[in-house]
């Protein structure tokens, strides 16, 4: 018996998911610079769970309860945080064997947008093998979600998404009809021969420029530094 | 005193336009397969005016009201209408000196999501020297608003997003921070070198094989057939 492909689809922005509705899929969440960046370091890292929440009124709740916070708006950490959202924030003396409360521009209320789906994992190129083994094992529909830039698109995120389709494409376990993947890939094959110079175009990189924040962007291109692979379960991520 | 450049935008989706809001700006709505290049032929052939109606509701009520009405869903003429959504239909016979009423899938809506803006052109591959000469006149921000296919990204609007971006750009007289018009512009440079045979990879053109509606695919993709450029004014489109 010839086994039936599994359908791949990008969506661009958070505002977009409801288009794309499918909860029998599994949703990767992409926020390359940083957010998913930095939950993956913070589990390579041995963070013991991460609660994502969506406001900032949520951080500071937990805080007051006398949770570790990381939170920012547009780069700059908020006051009331312990630290922000610069992957080199979450280093092992830190964060080992504890639990975050974790809320950012982009990245956290994306995760709860796709909480409908069957999984949700966090992805990065810092576990770009170990995501893609996870989804290739486990013969279900796959959307990936680029966090965006404050429900615009973005390059940096949508370029993970073409790297990643192409690869779940590469092995005949998936079928694509969707045009976000479609530009995902050929954007990919445009920028991937040169990456970080192609992320000098995109909107972020001159944002982080600004406010002196983009030490991180080679290491947030950086390829399979860690088999980790966050998984949301209830209100919470952890290691899968 | 150097004039300060205009700032070019696209949006990518009807759903993501309020993050894009600039009241101030010339907003260009691309539907290409087929809402604005059947919009534009009509214009070309001699219409008076056209009203774009988001539901099929307010079709019918006008068509009850004795209106010419055009209308479809998912490529698919509605029974009460006098055609669909070809540009074949829009011919001088049929339309000439008359008012249409037009619903479409897609199209007709993402019109009237720019409405707060300060202007709305229809934009198509048949008119673009025509749109590109306006905008450049008008000394204003511009976005291209991608009709897209209920609400998901789609390349066809893309890549005339693309190409219009680029063009305005080399004049010198506008700048972009927006990602999306990088992306575009970058698609445009992939599939300019034979649109056609781009185009086929795109969902849109095999919804329209399906539905044997693809006779239409190389005529939308046909530059500058025409010096019209339809524009919003109050609740129907009138030639500029």
């Amino acid at each position: 018996m010839v086994k039936e492909k599994r359908k791949i689809e990008v969506c661009f922005s958070p505002a977009l998911f409801p288009a794309y509705r499918n909860t029998e899929a599994i949703a990767v969440i992409s926020d390359i610079l940083r957010a998913t960046s930095a939950i993956v370091t913070a589990f390579e890292n041995g963070v013991e769970r991460i609660i994502p929440v969506g406001s900032l009124e949520e951080a500071r709740a937990y805080k007051e309860k006398g949770f570790m916070v990381a939170a920012e708006r547009d780069g700059i950490v908020r006051d009331f945080a312990d630290f922000g959202n610069s992957p080199y924030n979450f280093s092992p003396e830190k964060i080992a064997g504890r639990q975050i409360v974790y809320s950012t521009t982009n990245g956290t209320q994306a995760i709860h947008v796709a909480d409908e789906c069957h999984q949700v994992l966090i992805g990065a190129y810092l576990n770009f093998t170990a995501v893609f083994d996870w989804l290739n094992s486990q013969n279900r529909d796959v959307i990936i979600l680029c966090a965006g830039w404050k429900n615009k698109f973005n390059l940096e995120d949508s370029l993970y998404a073409g790297a990643m389709c192409g690869k779940l494409l590469s092995t005949g376990n998936y079928r694509t009809i969707c045009d976000s993947a479609i530009a995902s890939m050929d954007l990919w094959e445009k920028a991937s021969t040169d990456l970080i110079g192609y992320i000098d175009k995109a909107a972020q990189r001159e944002r982080l420029r600004i406010n002196r924040l983009d030490d991180v962007i080679e290491y947030c291109h950086t390829f399979d530094t860690t088999r980790v692979v966050p998984v949301l379960e209830g209100d919470h991520l952890k290691n899968l």
